[in-house]
């Protein structure tokens, strides 16, 4: 254990625990008393059939999901029950830094999207009960495990909504997160994962973050200097203020656990690599969000596995930040997600 | 001085030295005894205005441009006179490696496009007397010093051929570029510049060459694993001996250099700033060639200047090969090249 005070009640709560005793994981190993971080919002009916699950992207947790929960927004606490799952691994539940020594820091195990949707899906039938899902959406890799929902429990989704990311990684997409993961393996006090301190990676993270300020926004970007708008002074500011300040508090072995989790990301294990089947198994209705001018997710590679899906609609959100336009700093770019997934959670599924 | 035996007649010759002497450079140092190395195929006319200008790109030299060079090609030594010079800085001409410790290794000055294009502009006037170029044309850091060598001398140069690179790099080139420096600056053998053998920051430049694999190639190459078509039988078989092999030879340093000169390219220095300004003093006529899909260079960024130049048409280059395109790996690439080459030296200029 190596406790690191950014993953907290202070920070990212309220969370509760759900406990899914030892959890075997599907590339072998077992998380003994394995911990499920939840936030939710809302009430569940009396047939338990008006539920959203929403999971969290890279680098995240469910706190950051919260800014699409309100009265009056498309997941409205007052209609829906809204379930936001901490994935495994990424700091909140079970994580590198929380977990006896057996399974801490380097010796964490590997953790699929496949091993997230199983705990989440005991996590919303288990404890609550829950009969049918109206909507499972979510960013980046949240959008993998929305994927992983449809593909992996296609009679209980009825609505999918992945934004701003794909069922499985592209090539490309692979080599993408291989040099995400150098950025924090190249710190010489990353120590293969057994660094002293939780902030030693800092050097390390720094460069993780500058490498998404390349990777995650769009040319247009930085070319009509959109980070005015966002109250940065300069681009220095922005990368400093805004980028390394999120990426450095963070645990470098949750990120990498996620990265790896994210690089592997794949519903066609479900089909022995077919990726047209397993798209092909997927009942929901899909609305597939990709953002316009995202470097990391384009368009075309979404629209690649749209062209797979049965029932699936294309819904580009116009917005410069490419990948990070689900943080909403633009509130226009808030306002036509949530007024998209309202359309959505409006058609008959 | 750290010789690297990299840097050789036998991997780059033959090459020839010009001495400018003490040569004083745009950002205030001087680089004594200042050596410039050159290639030259063909012979200059006795009017002296048959000379072809082809300066190299970023981790090349002199030696990568020669394969567009050749009797029946665009580049024909029996009509012109083909002048290959090298990049102060980059390895064969006085670069941090060979340099008196005064100015080696981390000492090493800053050098701009603009010095590189005043000492290109020596060897071409006072030591071969050249009174007309017929075509300056470059890759990418070569397309930098095309345009600068048109905005700079627009009374000398007639045509132009940018291929995959700006006359001033955008905001999100600058973070690019950054990004590629810091992939070798993380490894903890780099020391500041003052790594103890030449090979030392192998790691820093595996990181370097795994980024390039990245951000160099598109997305759809690796899609359809078009590395397969140039002999490669694994993707982890063309990331090490493709990309890793390129780059692990080579001076951090000098990459590093060139790195920075890169980030500063800027035709505008000239005009305080105002790009249209310093476009617009172009008399040459400009075939603005960018690679299709390129991530580093897209075809967007070129168009905007190309809007920007007096006479210019845009020739963008169809491949899958990105930024790199112009290796010519796939035939049809070099060809495509080579006969929009043939075509922008049949007009008259």
């Amino acid at each position: 254990m190596l406790d690191n005070p950014f993953y907290s009640q202070e920070q990212h709560g309220p969370y509760q625990f759900y406990d899914l005793g030892d959890f075997d994981l599907e590339e072998g190993s077992t998380i003994p008393d394995c911990q499920v971080a939840y936030a939710t919002f809302g009430e569940l009916n009396t047939t338990k059939d008006n539920a959203i699950i929403f999971p969290h992207m890279f680098s995240g947790t469910s706190k950051h999901m919260e800014m699409y929960v309100g009265e009056g927004m498309a997941l409205d606490p007052t209609r829906y029950f809204i379930l936001l799952p901490n994935m495994i691994g990424a700091g909140l539940s079970t994580s590198p830094h929380n977990s006896p020594n057996s399974i801490a820091m380097a010796n964490f195990p590997n953790v699929t999207i496949g091993d997230d949707i199983r705990a989440q899906h005991r996590l919303a039938t288990e404890k609550f009960g829950i009969t049918s899902v109206q909507l499972v959406l979510g960013w980046s890799m949240g959008a993998q495990q929305a994927f992983e929902w449809a593909v992996r429990y296609p009679d209980l989704v009825k609505r999918v909504a992945p934004i701003g990311g794909t069922a499985k990684g592209t090539a490309h997409n692979h080599i993408l997160v291989e040099n995400a993961m150098r950025q924090i393996r190249s710190d010489s006090a990353w120590e293969n994962g057994n660094y002293k301190q939780p902030n030693a990676v800092s050097e390390g993270l720094k460069n993780l973050a500058r490498y998404f300020s390349m990777i995650g926004l769009s040319k247009e970007f930085y070319a009509q200097e959109t980070w005015r708008a966002a109250g940065f002074n300069s681009l220095e500011e922005f990368e400093t203020n805004f980028w390394e300040a999120w990426f450095t508090p963070m645990d470098p072995n949750a990120l990498l656990a996620s990265l790896r989790k994210w690089q592997q990301a794949d519903v066609s294990k479900h089909t022995d690599g077919d990726l047209a089947s397993a798209m092909g198994r997927i009942k929901a209705l899909v609305y597939n969000m990709p953002f316009e001018k995202d470097l990391m997710f384009t368009v075309d590679e979404c629209k690649f596995e749209h062209q797979l899906t049965p029932n699936s609609e294309m819904r580009p959100i116009p917005t410069l930040w490419g990948h990070f336009g689900m943080l909403g700093v633009a509130a226009e770019d808030k306002d036509f997600i949530d007024n998209t997934l309202k359309e959505l959670l409006s058609q008959v599924a």
